[in-house]
C-alpha cells in the first residue's frame, strides 16, 4: 500500500544557477524535477513515506529524466507514463529573495499532466492509498478535470484525501471558471490548503478564519490557511489551531509549499496533533525557503525535528517513521 | 544603410553544457541567442557588415535578453518588438558529435516571431537593404507570411533578396503546404540556399544538380545546395560550381549553416566571385561547426582567412571591409 499518491503536474525546472537576477541577466541554469503535487510526493518520501505520483510526461529525454529523478527521490513512477506529440514542460524561474520569485510555464500545446484520462486511473490504488493529494490545477482541462472526480468518486470522501488548492492564473480561462471547478471538489475531499490568494478563489475571502470556516462548510473536515508571514491556520469542526511562521532568511520560496503539503502528509498519517502537524508543516517549508533548489532541498524528519528542536512532534511523542 | 536585414526566427537557446549526452543526463545549461536568421545577422555582423535583424520577442525577461545579445553582437535592434501575451521562444538541444544533434522547439502556443504583420513593416528599409535574408519558416504561419510577401514586394526582385529554404516539418501542417509556399516565395527572391532536404521540399528532387537547376527554373538567379560532407554546389545561368567541404572535427553542427549564410551575405556584398564566396562560406560554417557555441561562436573574417590559408578571397583580391 502507498502511503501517499499524488496526481497531477510535473516537468523541468530549468532554473537559475545565479540568484537576484533576472532571467535576463542570468548565465546559467540547472535540471530538476518539478511540479507541484510531483514536488510533494518527493517531500513526503523524503520523510520516510511510501510514495507515488500520478502524471504524464512528453515521450522526450525531459520525460526520461522524470523517471530518473523520481527513482533517485525514491517515488514510485509505475503511474507515470509519456503522451506521444506533446512536449514535456518546462518551467523558468528567476531567484530573487527575499520575496520575488517570478515562475515562467511553458506548458503548451497542452502539459501531458492534463492528458490524464479517467480510463487509465488505477482506481483500486487510488482507493487504498491512505492518503490521496490533487491540485486544483488538474481540474484546469479536460480530460483530468473528470479522472480527478473519477479518482475522488473512487476514494468516497475517505480520509486523508487532500485537495491543495493551488491557482495559477494563467492556467485558466478566468476566475470564475476556477471558482465553479474548486467548489465542486471541495466536495469530494476531507482537506484543503491553500494560500490566502488561493483560499479567496475558493471561498471569495481573504479573512483567514472566515476562509477556513467557508471551506468547512463546503464539505471538508480539515481547512488549512497558509498565510505567509502570519502564520498558518488549521481548522476543523472541533478546533481552531494556528501556528506561528518559522523565522527563516529566504533564499528561494519556491517548493516551500510542497514541502509544507509533503510534511502535512507525514504529520496526518502519523496521527499527530494538529498544531504538531502544522508546526512540523512550516519547519519543512521554511527549511525549503531557506535552500536554493526545491525537490532536492526536501528535507528529512531529522532535519525538520533540528530545526524545532524542543517543539518537534518527533520529541515530544516519538512515533516518526 | 544596413548591408544585411534579415527576418524571421528568434529565441533564447537553452543550450547543454555536457557534451555528448542526452536532456535525460544534462546537468546544466547556458543560454544564448538563437533562431536561424537571426544568427546569420550575428555572423554577417561578425564579418564587419552592418545587420539588422526584424523580428518578435515575447513581452518577457528573455525578450530583453535578446535585445542585450543583439546589441553585444553589433545587430541592430531597431526592428525587434515585444508581442504581449505570448513567451519568447526557448530552444533546448542535444549536442552529441560527430552526426547528432536534435533540437527541442518550445514555440507555443505561437512565436512572437510568426506574429510580425504587414502593416508593421518598414519597407523603405526593406527596399533599401543591400542584402534582405528570410527564411520558409516565416512563411508557415499568418500574419508572418503576409509580411514575407508584402517585404518580397517592396523588394521587386531587387539582388540580393535570399531564402534560406530552412524546413523544419513540426513548424508545418504538412509537407504539401511548405512545398507550395516555398514555390510561391521562388518567384519572388534572387538567391536560394538550403540543404538536400531543404531543396527536396523545394524542388521535389535529392538530386544536388538537379534541384539547382529547377531552383533557377523557378525564378532565383543563384541556387546554392550544401551536401555536407559532399561540398556545396552553387548555380547560375552562367555557371556552375562545386567547392568541396573543409575538414573539421565536428563538435556542434548547429549554427554552421547560419555562419555559411553570414558568409555568403559577406561573400556577394564583397562582389567576390561565387566559387570564393562558397569557399568562404564553407569554411566559416566548419569554423562554428568546430566550437560548442552557436552565436557567440560566429568567426570574423581574419578566422576564416586563416582556416582558407592560401586560398581566401581576402588573400588573393582584397575588398575585405
Amino acid at each position: 500500500m502507498i502511503d501517499v499518491l499524488t496526481m497531477g503536474r510535473v516537468g523541468v525546472d530549468v532554473y537559475p544557477l545565479q540568484v537576484g537576477v533576472s532571467l535576463r541577466e542570468v548565465e546559467t541554469f540547472g535540471k530538476y524535477l518539478g511540479g507541484s503535487p510531483t514536488n510533494v510526493a518527493v517531500a513526503a518520501a523524503r520523510l520516510g513515506r511510501s510514495s507515488a505520483v500520478i502524471t504524464r510526461t512528453g515521450a522526450d529525454p525531459f520525460g526520461l529524466f522524470i523517471h530518473d529523478a523520481l527513482g533517485e527521490y525514491g517515488v514510485d513512477d509505475r503511474y507515470v507514463a509519456a503522451v506521444p506529440d506533446l512536449p514535456t514542460p518546462v518551467t523558468f524561474c528567476e531567484i530573487r529573495p527575499p520575496d520575488d520569485f517570478p515562475i515562467f510555464f511553458y506548458r503548451h500545446p497542452k502539459a501531458p499532466d492534463l492528458e490524464i484520462s479517467p480510463d487509465e486511473l488505477d482506481l483500486e490504488a487510488i482507493a487504498g492509498t491512505r492518503l490521496f493529494w490533487a491540485t486544483v490545477t488538474g481540474l484546469s482541462q479536460e480530460p483530468s478535470r473528470a479522472a480527478h472526480f473519477a479518482a475522488w468518486r473512487a476514494r468516497g470522501r475517505m480520509p486523508y484525501t487532500v485537495l491543495d488548492l493551488d491557482y495559477r492564473p494563467m492556467f485558466w480561462p478566468g476566475l470564475a471558471e476556477a471558482h465553479d471547478q474548486v467548489r465542486a471538489a471541495l466536495g469530494q475531499v476531507t482537506v484543503a490548503v491553500g494560500n490566502i490568494d488561493e483560499v479567496e478563489v475558493a471561498t471569495g475571502t481573504r479573512k483567514p478564519h472566515q476562509a477556513a470556516r467557508a471551506l468547512l462548510d463546503a464539505g471538508v473536515e480539515l481547512a488549512i490557511v497558509k498565510q505567509g508571514g502570519d502564520g498558518v491556520l488549521g481548522m476543523t469542526s472541533e478546533e481552531t489551531v494556528e501556528v506561528p511562521p518559522v523565522p527563516v532568511e529566504v533564499v528561494n520560496g519556491l517548493g516551500a509549499g510542497d514541502a509544507f503539503g509533503g510534511a502535512l502528509c507525514h504529520g496526518l498519517l502519523e496521527g499527530w496533533s494538529l498544531e504538531d502537524t502544522l508546526r512540523f508543516a512550516n519547519a519543512a517549508g521554511a527549511i525549503v525557503a531557506g535552500r536554493l533548489a526545491c525537490a532536492p532541498a526536501m528535507p528529512t524528519a531529522d532535519e525538520v525535528r533540528d530545526m524545532l528542536g524542543a517543539e518537534a512532534p518527533g520529541r515530544t511523542k516519538g512515533g516518526e517513521r
